[in-house]
């Protein structure tokens, strides 16, 4: 193969203005407007695209983040970069003074994730195969080439992870086979400001034309409400769908556990973000008091990186993790939270809706399921097909299941006439009054 | 008293050039300029002062925040402010749509935290003392009003907050007569980047100039040079000075172990920042390993939250709290952070060195030592008095003690001719050739 030096990094803000509709609600975030860090890097092979993702205000950050950590990258090899990402990461993760602003999460943190994104975006196109299938034919060793151990070696050693890999070797192409055919579970995520009416509908519509099943509801702001529309879809679906809610961290640990005991009767699946999302000790005690009415604590969107995402894991205070494909750096750093996940039996349930997360969240999900921890049944990703029409390549879901990509690459190209019309602030989505 | 308005909020990047002679470096940073997002906060009664620090790049970015949050004071009166500063703190934490970037981390937290300390330094001027000491004239009634306790009620309860405070009421002003005659113990930090015989040129200059004996030396870069400048310390100064040590966070856990034990000889007082600043089981178990070689483990400067830190405390990681005057949102944050550390007998040992942090931390080790956990002999504050030119009221140390500021506010007032001559990027110290 030719080489593919870097040659140039560009990066646009991106920012997709929603009405004040309810759309992307929660109890953490009345109005959000989903957007990205849009990042190109440019190389005499081809281009790479990645995306970075956040609610609107502060994605001017992590742009001007992109642009201080570009030099890094630019004058090397994609391929050299990725077979020692160990390295790379290091230096992605370690910025020349503003490491303090983080540190290991913040604007540079998500910088860092945005670039690595389309570094592995042009490492899979150039090998011709989606990423998740490019990831899936390296070697163990290989693998784990990539990770840096030092933050999570008390947890999970270098020696362990090889055979976590080697473990799955043999099955990888079954696995990939039946992946093609099959997909994963997905669920669908409804907003908080919506009506009980919108609700009902959209959770009818959703369950007609994907054939999703599951369902996750935002809760967190009164009790009373929480209860008045889980009693809602309850009455209109009875057993039929399984309900997921999500408090977007708006708990304290005591009051987390009362209010979900007195949500319990409603059969839930999981409670999401209970609380704090660093707060390791604080889910542990919630999992704990939740426990026996068999309501899963989850959480990982807002995880800062993959020490504390381990932490979370080992330390018994989740029952399954949310990994994000923007929040940390690269699919790397995924994939050895993925591996300390496997080693405590902890299912890899992806966190999506976000512009861009429904296409980039398969390839992890997938990559997990041929090379790391298959079958767990606790796996489901989330898919909301919110911001589909903005990209080229939008994420399947049918029968209730997300379909595996098949196009070459790490695919969150997006369209030009989209780029053009929410380009931030000069836009016409931003410059048009609203 | 009349009102206090906030009518407008200002915020100067201001960053000292350092020449690259290894002046702020350690084992993390190799290059440092001590920067400051300078807030002031304008009145109809006069103009609060308080500053965020960062390391140089990134500085912008705080900058930033506090331009985006500055509309959540405009209008407000300080001393409603800070008497229901819980709520304040509330909105602080938690900015429209950016709270994505962090939560409870980076620009928008330290931004926020800026324009906190602004607000104290207003309401203490205003109140004619220190800030230490118009703290110290609240009630534990009022000191609790200001405290968010949401993500550390499972660790520490409003009342156990509040019996704590109650049990110091009697003593105050006792308290307060031997802090102004006394002051408090303080060491002297040195750079990893100085050589042998600078290295003992400084320990003996703060020696005869300051009466300090305790003194911080950055380790972590390599185990033989670490060994040779300890070895030479030890060689000539014996047992009269303490010696601590600071990684910067460059080790895995077992190698942090591995590390210090090999140093142990030296007879080390603490190992400050073994590895990430959130790996609360990771500090636990180096703490634990650690015990019987007398080697105490401290970490904080980088400790992003207060719950992160009430997570240290209460997990057995550390043997003493290094609070930050600049990391978390004003000074209730900090005093939360106190109110944990003596509920498990953890001693404040505030970080310090950076620009303005020297100025700042007296006050909140003062406040602590006053009305939380008066007498803790583990107790002791960081003093370089590095940038004390650029500020008219330095803290002053002698005969190995910090004194007491004595002037009204939470003073951090930088010169004029300081702030132009460093403003980024139009000062001449960084147009000038350097």
């Amino acid at each position: 193969m030719d080489t593919s030096i870097v040659t140039g990094v560009t990066v646009e803000d991106i920012r997709f203005r929603f009405g004040r509709d309810g759309s992307g609600s929660d109890a953490a975030n009345p109005q959000t407007d989903y957007s990205n860090p849009y990042v190109r890097i440019e190389t005499d092979a081809g281009v790479g695209v990645g995306v970075g993702f956040t609610l609107g205000r502060g994605n001017e950050m992590v742009c001007e983040a992109v642009r201080e950590l570009a030099p890094i990258v630019v004058g090397r090899d994609v391929d050299e970069m990725v077979a020692g990402f160990a390295s790379l990461w290091r230096e992605l993760a370690n910025p020349f003074q503003s490491r303090w602003i983080g540190p290991a999460s913040g604007p540079y943190y998500m910088g860092a994730g945005a670039l690595a994104n389309a570094i592995f975006d042009l490492w899979a196109k150039r090998r011709g195969r989606p990423l998740w299938q490019a990831l899936s034919a390296l070697s163990p060793d290989e693998i784990v080439a990539m990770l840096d151990f030092r933050y999570v070696e008390h947890v999970l050693t270098i020696n362990e992870a090889r055979e976590i890999l080697a473990k799955g070797v043999a099955d990888r192409s079954k696995r990939i086979t039946r992946l093609k055919e099959d997909g994963l579970p997905c669920y669908h995520t409804t907003w908080i400001g919506s009506s009980v009416d919108d609700l009902l509908n959209e959770i009818e519509s959703v369950r007609a034309a994907r054939g999703v099943s599951a369902f996750k509801l935002k809760i967190g702001r009164e009790l009373e409400h929480d209860r008045m529309r889980l009693k809602a879809v309850r009455e209109h679906f009875g057993d039929q769908i399984d309900v997921l809610v999500d408090a977007n961290q708006v708990w304290s640990v005591p009051q987390a556990i009362e209010w979900m005991r007195s949500l319990a009767e409603f059969a839930i699946t999981w409670i999401e973000e209970p609380t704090a999302p660093d707060l390791i000790d604080g889910h542990a005690q919630i999992r704990s008091a939740l426990k026996e009415s068999g309501i899963h604590v989850v959480t990982g969107e807002n995880c800062p990186n993959s020490h504390v995402a381990a932490q979370l894991i080992a330390g018994g205070a989740v029952d399954r993790f949310q990994i994000d494909a923007c929040r940390v750096i690269g699919p790397p750093e995924v994939i050895l939270i993925m591996l300390v996940a496997a080693k405590y039996g902890v299912a890899i349930c992806p966190h999506a809706g976000g512009s861009g997360l429904d296409e980039l969240v398969p390839h992890l999900a997938a990559f997990n399921e041929v090379c790391i921890a298959s079958g767990n049944p606790d796996v489901i990703v989330e898919q909301v097909g919110f911001c589909r029409d903005y990209f080229p390549f939008p994420s399947v879901v049918s029968d209730g299941r997300v379909h595996m990509p098949s196009e070459p690459g790490y695919i969150v190209d997006m369209k030009p006439e989209t780029r053009a019309q929410f380009a931030y602030p000069d836009g016409p989505a931003w410059t048009e009054a609203g």
